[in-house]
């Protein structure tokens, strides 16, 4: 799940918890930036609907991770581990949209991975076709992810 | 100079070829991914015209830079080395648009570094309006991004 | 745990196993390189005495991991993912000597993070008094690797 | 030139210098970490002997490097440019040794790049015979880089 990790916007936040408990009890692994904002939101849902939530920090400190992370991955690479958390997911979940989660989306395409976006980004360019699948609620978020799993690879 | 590094749409190829070649002439130091596509051309362009050219390449072997690169940058960080691409410019010149392009106008644009997008993405989103600076040619997007870096910082 | 992955010293991988399944007893949980040799024996050792077992792979593919692995870390950083295993780790055991093995040992002290080595490298020059807790089985190797977590950070 | 980055030792210091020199007449492009110490003095070195000089930065700003850098490259990745600065060199030169250094010296025998050492680390392990070449004055320093780069490939 990926996001702003600093909005404050109630909608924003209250869909990253959704989503992330919805992926918990769909039995996935919940993988976030390990900090705030929409990667605090989810990974709370996660942890509070039993699933296991790994955090993937800019710093090399695991001390920086949310409270919500059980196993967090310092990295030391600043904004360079958003391609380790695009690369850790098997589907990308965005929920809300800042240059840094437009990253994070771009990359996931790049690597073949699907996207499905909520309250977030559209784009329009040479290889738009083949972008984030925009759903309208949490619980669409959630069915997309679960079926773009069990699709075959794209 | 950002862009695909697999078209051989002609007019892509063109532009930054005279991209790199406008950019050497204003006496800029250009640094591109070091491969094929947008990178060599707009690699061809600078070095013709008399300029320095900095690859920064994803493997870890120097000599996979195209011939125009004066300073091989092997990172060994596979698409991780886009955010050293960004990180190397003050101001981005994308020509044309794939994935990995779009990652690093968002990435630049996260990073407050000033884009310039000639053939390319546009994005609609929570941040849209501080996207990049859209041109209809290569002389306008040399000249945009002239401007941007005597501009106040973003 | 870290050690050379391409060894057949059947002493070097027993010892890894009992380090592994060692440190998992003691509630550890085990990070390695995530592939085969003295990585994949720490993660069997570990993953069979009840262990969680996190391996940090150089590729961007998670089915690159060895079996025993329970979370994967696709980095495609090729080996600058030593250093993200030694920024998870609190302590450090090397088992063995390769020259990554020995760059893990450097990072790692650099980094103020305790090492304790077995069978593998001893160093000498301008900062070795700070060097690693030299030991001569897998048992002390455990021993010491816990007590250098309760002890006062270096 | 890799070494450590905040001694004050002034035969170390001088000694850079004189390597950073004598590589820059010998036609070689210099690159370090960028940063003080061994760096500054060898890129001061190499500057005035009329070389270029590379640097390459931990941080992610370019206006961090030593003034004798012609080429900054920021790459925000902590230690982690220690690879970087070793993937770029056709062959490495230690001058004096901190833990940075020697896992430098560890990245690059690992990936094969000969290695010379002056006044810095030596090695008793399972691959030392594979050492850096120990040196004792700079111009040897110099000389056994030279000659190493034109030697076949370790």
């Amino acid at each position: 799940v990926v996001g702003p990790g600093s909005t404050d916007d109630a909608t924003i936040l209250a869909a990253a918890t959704q989503v992330g408990a919805g992926l918990a009890r769909a039995d996935l692994v919940v993988v976030t930036g390990g900090l705030g904002g929409v990667m605090a939101a989810a990974s709370r849902g996660a942890r509070q609907a039993g699933g296991l939530v790994v955090g993937v920090l800019p710093g090399a400190d695991a001390g920086s991770a949310n409270e919500w992370v059980d196993v967090a991955v310092p990295t030391g690479l600043g904004e360079g581990r958003n391609l380790l958390v695009v690369r850790m997911a098997e589907v990308v979940v965005a929920v809300g949209g800042s240059w840094g989660t437009l990253a994070e989306v771009a990359l996931a395409r790049r690597a073949g991975t699907p996207v499905v976006s909520l309250h977030g980004w559209s784009v329009d360019g040479p290889a738009a076709d083949d972008g984030p699948r925009v759903v309208a609620s949490p619980d669409d978020a959630v069915r997309a992810a679960v079926s773009l799993l069990s699709a075959p690879p794209c």
